[in-house]
């Protein structure tokens, strides 16, 4: 049946990754072949060091530290090795010497995909990279040709799995940040450097890929705003439990006209949230990740799945081969990036959401009048005001006046307007603390 | 930017699906062609009747009775008519004519799937179906691409809103299935005969098409095993719920070994059954629909969202018109049907499940033992039994036995030991009656 030549492919890099898909390859390679129709030969894996440690054990002849040799004599590239370069010369040299190419890198995509993007189109070279966000699930594909006919307002996404690991250790035992990092740590879901995930880079870069298939914009990662969850307390998690809510770090991709000029454009940010602990988000336990996507005729969608891990991910990354070797038999070039919309990219004050603002305020009559006041200053409408009872402040002297706490959530309102009104409050003589500041985000089903 | 000509599109049939599928092609074609590289034009609607009321406002002159000519002069034919005849002939006229095909049409492709897919191969057309599985949910696309280099082991769907949203009436409200079918059918959740949803046979044609890409194999629909939802009563949903369940009509698509030969196959099935409450199949409420995939190297994933709907499945139709337009722009045949593992496909047989058998046993001592017997001569194991409290039976004469109820959890065993125990414990003197046999399906997270 099979009348093509083998396909050649040339693997680069063989960390969690690259050993399950050289492994996988290796071992199901001739029921990959009748679904292309064409044998797919692992010619070689390049690596830094070809005796290093793997997670599979793969024939020591494929090894190679020579990748432009290796990449020259390919019709398939698969770029494994993360960061940005030699990855980045790696896949132009991939692309130029006539060759597809299946990457991984999400780093590399959220700095340097236009160039990537547009030397593959130069040539007709395809450039597929499912396993750059959301790691098994299949989001890019949904995201690039499914919902192509219609139009995506907005993508809220779990796309993290160390940070929804630890902030769901948080909701479910009560730990501490610290604790449950240290947990993740131990079972393997954060590494030794948990940087790029605790504070959201990693977040951010998927982020960056996600808006730009949506919204058919070029988003550069250096666009998205981006904070990380570090500064999460248990006791904002708790408070966040009693009122409905679930702390998530999500990343939102939305399309939004700027309330002063009436330009459309889009918005892309990470931050930690509350989201109602009905929304379908809120299921989403332990390291797994999930994207919600909003459309205009499709309705709201939800992709849910592993987020990361070396199998998982190998998935992806040989569903993007079986892609590469199919249009490579059949024919006719890749489908390009779509970037017609171009639209403009707004930073976060040009954003609509909701804010849960906790502060501690002398229980004197009157305040919660002044602090209302305060949003109602600002144009922010306030949703619902909490007041507990009066209680003693920590090492206050006798004589001095009793503490209340304010949880106030608002309506929706411009992140600038927020923040303004977060920091006129905190300036109050009445304020005693602003103890927490945490977006709401989702509707509540 | 354009230069490529205008791609003719022609419209067949212009019914819930149809109408919105025109309006958004007139609506929003400048940006369907900035993402295409060409321009959209709607050339004709084919319909029985030209003075049919429709769901959108749509230009007259556009309609037509004469469907063949319009074909004819087609680029892209989207077939949204329904049924077999004449739907299918039109679909092997538009393959012959040099046309590619975009359809939801389930009915026709669970049935002659097949011959479809060989006429286009034939011609190296393209052949789209996105709404007929899932409505607005891009599940074809991650089956039949993201997923085609993985090993896919079972699909486990909820992919009928109608029966869905019987059960979730009937689970949150109490209702009995008249009563959940009366309100469907009066919020437009079910047609005035709701045969085709409430008995599985719409859920099987879609288990047809999920299997037979999940396995790479033609599964026609007559090999689906089917039971509808019309014998589920109040008290079984009740008795699930109280026992941590939900009842789920689920379609589930399996590879599986035969135990008897060892050889491997597939068997798709369409039944209720129950779910643990934990499940995130569980968690799909209304008319929603999810479909939730296990493969060997993904792990689970979930795809969840609207299952029909005009608006909804106009989503789905239009991806596919922009795949297929940009394959036309771009050159190279689509992807044919893979049907290479051509695996076996068993009957209900051959698969393993669990079940809860709830039955009436006279209350005598000894019954437990005889029934437990009865379940191990079969070699079926029973992983939980409950008896509640003696009651009396209605209508029982004083003197007469009292009753008990038993409620037996089986572990997972071949369906045919399950149903040759429940024959054997139905005709045994002790049991008063047999009044439930559910399957319960998924693992309890």
């Amino acid at each position: 049946m099979i009348e093509y030549r083998n396909l050649r492919i040339a693997l680069l890099g063989a960390g969690s990754v690259g050993s399950q898909v050289a492994r996988l390859l290796l071992e199901q390679g001739e029921e990959l072949a009748s679904r292309v129709g064409a044998g797919l030969e692992l010619i070689g894996i390049a690596v830094r060091d070809v005796d290093a440690p793997r997670d599979a054990d793969l024939p020591r002849e494929l090894f190679t530290t020579d990748a432009r040799t290796l990449i020259q004599s390919a019709d398939v590239v698969i770029e494994l090795m993360g960061g940005i370069e030699p990855a980045r010369e790696y896949i132009l040299l991939a692309i130029n010497s006539g060759a597809d190419v299946v990457t991984g890198n999400k780093a590399l995509l959220a700095t340097h995909g236009p160039e990537l993007f547009d030397a593959a189109a130069q040539v007709g070279a395809q450039l597929y990279y499912e396993a750059a966000a959301g790691g098994a699930i299949p989001i890019i594909r949904p995201l690039r040709d499914s919902l192509a006919g219609d139009r995506v307002r907005r993508v809220m996404g779990i796309v993290n799995g160390t940070t929804n690991f630890i902030l769901d250790r948080m909701d479910t035992e009560g730990d501490t940040f610290e604790s449950a990092l240290a947990t993740a740590t131990a079972l393997g879901y954060a590494e030794a450097d948990p940087t790029a995930d605790v504070e959201g880079y990693d977040a951010a870069q998927k982020a960056a890929i996600l808006a730009s298939l949506a919204f058919h914009t070029a988003v550069p990662v250096e666009a998205v705003h981006r904070e990380g969850i570090t500064s999460i307390t248990a006791g904002e998690v708790e408070a966040a439990k009693r009122a409905g809510f679930v702390v998530k770090l999500l990343a939102i991709c939305e399309r939004l006209t700027d309330a002063q000029t009436g330009v459309e454009g889009v918005s892309v940010r990470v931050h930690p949230a509350l989201i109602s602990r009905l929304h379908p988000l809120a299921a989403v336990h332990g390291a797994k990740n999930a994207v919600f996507v909003q459309a205009e005729a499709a309705g709201d969608l939800m992709f849910y799945g592993a987020g990361a891990g070396g199998l998982e991910t190998a998935s992806a990354v040989l569903g993007d081969l079986v892609s590469a070797a199919r249009r490579h038999v059949a024919g006719g070039p890749g489908v390009g990036e779509s970037t017609h919309a171009n639209l403009p990219i707004f930073g976060i004050g040009a954003v609509n959401t909701r804010y849960q603002i906790t502060l501690q305020v002398t229980d004197k009559p009157g305040v919660l009048a002044q602090v209302a006041g305060l949003f109602s200053e600002h144009s922010v409408s306030v949703e619902a005001v909490q007041q507990t009872v009066a209680s003693a402040e920590p090492g206050r002297s006798p004589g001095e006046a009793l503490t209340a706490t304010l949880v106030i959530v608002t309506h929706e309102a411009p992140e600038a307007a927020l923040s303004a009104t977060v920091a006129a409050v905190s300036s109050n003589d009445a304020v005693v603390r602003v103890e927490s500041v945490l977006r709401v985000e989702g509707d509540t089903p």
